[in-house]
């Protein structure tokens, strides 16, 4: 039951990583502000790579830092780092224990960029060889497929974000997080019911833009790691550069779409599926239009903003594969092949 | 025809390009020489975002430079672009059309930034925006699928990054890449041969490191559009980070291997999947190790160096998705549901 009830922790993480941390994050940003920054540099794999996609739109949204994902074999098999002069260098992983990512933040200390360590483990090597580190305090995670970690890091972003903007307003709003995530969580046994209708299914495709371009690839993550679905990431303006062709009938498609900058555009694409592919599609929206088209709506409260809404859109998500992987009758707690610490070098 | 006639005028147009526009790309480098450029912001969407992974690899290990790649609907939907001080903005579409990609270069010259488009269509919009062109000459692509546009695209990035670094061993090998194209091409009666074997595949994951990462999303992105599989993309470390979980028995999975600095790397990844897995390998490498380990051996010549492997390794990679698209009972000229020129905004 470990996963279930990590997921159902993920509200009281939250609550106590803002509280806990918001000073340390405030200290963070203010030692950055005295640095000349140009650039984020930015190292993580797996479930930590998909929280880079989130600080990718809102780093570049709310405080106008562009972010360039590492490559990290170029500092491992290649040994050729790039020169990394004004950028802040930030590695994410839940473990701390990644080779890779270590590798990367050690190049970027001798070349005298400021560093940021985001984990669950303070103790780990990543934390020790960067100038700041942000805690996530989500507790020990003991499923292997990451959940609580996965909305801590986002959290610690925006904690982030929001401490080098200075804004009041984002500062309310995170305030209200745990409260959406709590609400978001009452689907459990509408979920559980909603996935019956997808026991067969074996490929699909997960869609998303703008700040939930991390949502759609961490849903697909969660459903190749616990259901062994086949399950293609995209944004939805990448899936009509080609992709789009794959679509049959009743191939299932899920959307995740709030209202927001990019909700005009995720609406079309559902409608185009809909009635042009006759697609079965799964949405994610605090939306009554674009619910409305969805063969299975997931809804979310509705006054949730959208560059908040990754860590709400992702519970629904993680309910969906995790019903959907006992439906299919293996077990959500031990996943064949993958283990909990993946360390690639 | 003109899917299959288009793939085999490669080495032609390669080798016209490198003549046509060597001097150009030695300019344009002197030119962004002068300026303080500490990191690329590369904007591209679809096959032309393959050769972009291809640009962050080969700036970064050749030139040093941190790539990012841009995420347009900060420019668009959001109209939050990010601060782009010190970068070169480098923009890559095949029609210079697209109106995310132009409102990226549009921005970044208004900002000030050096500017850079590489296309097929120098009296394109995308074109007009730029400081500086490197013009594909590949001549009209008549298949919906890009083939000659995306090796001319990444022989394009080749000879900035030569032009960049000024290293006389790199220019002889670029001399020496249309040979090594003609060569690779031979495999075509062999390649349709061998993909009678995969009649029925439904799904496969494309894994591909380093300079080849761009190799294993091309691949998988032709197999999508013409063939209609569902075909993922990964690097070998990633796979492992979660979606290996996916793997049955008997699961087609395509490797780009070629010698070099992850080699080794991807050759126990490959051993890995036919002893621990029983997984169907289809390899592409210059190494007699790797391609014994292949259920479908596509081999490329032995003296292709790493750096430029991406440009001779597509090849049976492009003529694969063609054959199997033809015995699928498909027509590889016109694919269903996409167009030739995607505009999204």
């Amino acid at each position: 039951m470990s996963l279930h009830s990590e997921i159902r922790e993920q509200p009281d993480k939250i609550r106590s990583l803002l509280a806990v941390q918001k000073e340390t994050a405030v200290r963070i940003a203010r030692a950055i502000q005295k640095r000349q920054v140009r650039y984020v540099f930015l190292a993580a794999r797996g479930t930590s790579d998909n929280a880079g996609r989130y600080a990718n739109y809102l780093l570049g949204a709310q405080n106008g830092l562009p972010l360039a994902l590492a490559t990290p074999s170029l500092f491992t098999y290649y040994k050729q780092p790039p020169v990394l002069k004004d950028a802040l260098v930030i590695g994410i992983s839940q473990s701390g224990r990644s080779p890779d990512i270590v590798s990367v933040l050690v190049e970027a200390r001798r070349q005298g960029c400021p560093t940021l360590t985001i984990t669950n483990e303070p103790g780990s090597p990543l934390a020790g060889v960067a100038d700041f580190v942000l805690a996530l305090g989500a507790g020990r995670e003991k499923a292997v497929a990451a959940t609580k970690t996965y909305t801590g890091e986002l959290m610690a972003i925006a904690l982030l974000s929001t401490a080098l903007s200075g804004e009041q307003k984002a500062w309310g709003e995170l305030e209200r997080v745990a409260g959406w995530m709590e609400t978001a969580l009452e689907a459990d046994a509408s979920v559980a019911e909603a996935v019956q209708r997808y026991h067969d299914i074996d490929q699909t495709v997960v869609l998303g833009r703008g700040f939930n371009y991390a949502t759609a690839f961490e849903w697909a993550l969660k459903r190749k790691e616990l259901s062994y679905i086949i399950a293609e990431p995209y944004s939805s303006a990448d899936f009509l550069h080609g992709p789009i062709a794959m679509l049959e009938r009743g191939f299932p498609v899920m959307a995740v779409a709030p209202r927001g900058r990019v909700f005009k555009p995720m609406l079309s694409m559902i409608r185009r599926l809909k009635h042009d592919f006759q697609a079965e599609v799964v949405v994610i929206s605090n939306d009554a239009q674009a619910l409305a088209l969805a063969a299975t709506p997931l809804p979310i409260p509705s006054d949730v903003p959208e560059w908040l809404s990754p860590l709400v859109n992702i519970l629904p998500a993680q309910l969906f594969a995790y019903h959907l992987t006992k439906i299919k009758g293996f077990d959500p707690d031990h996943p064949r092949s993958i283990q909990k610490v993946t360390e690639t070098r």
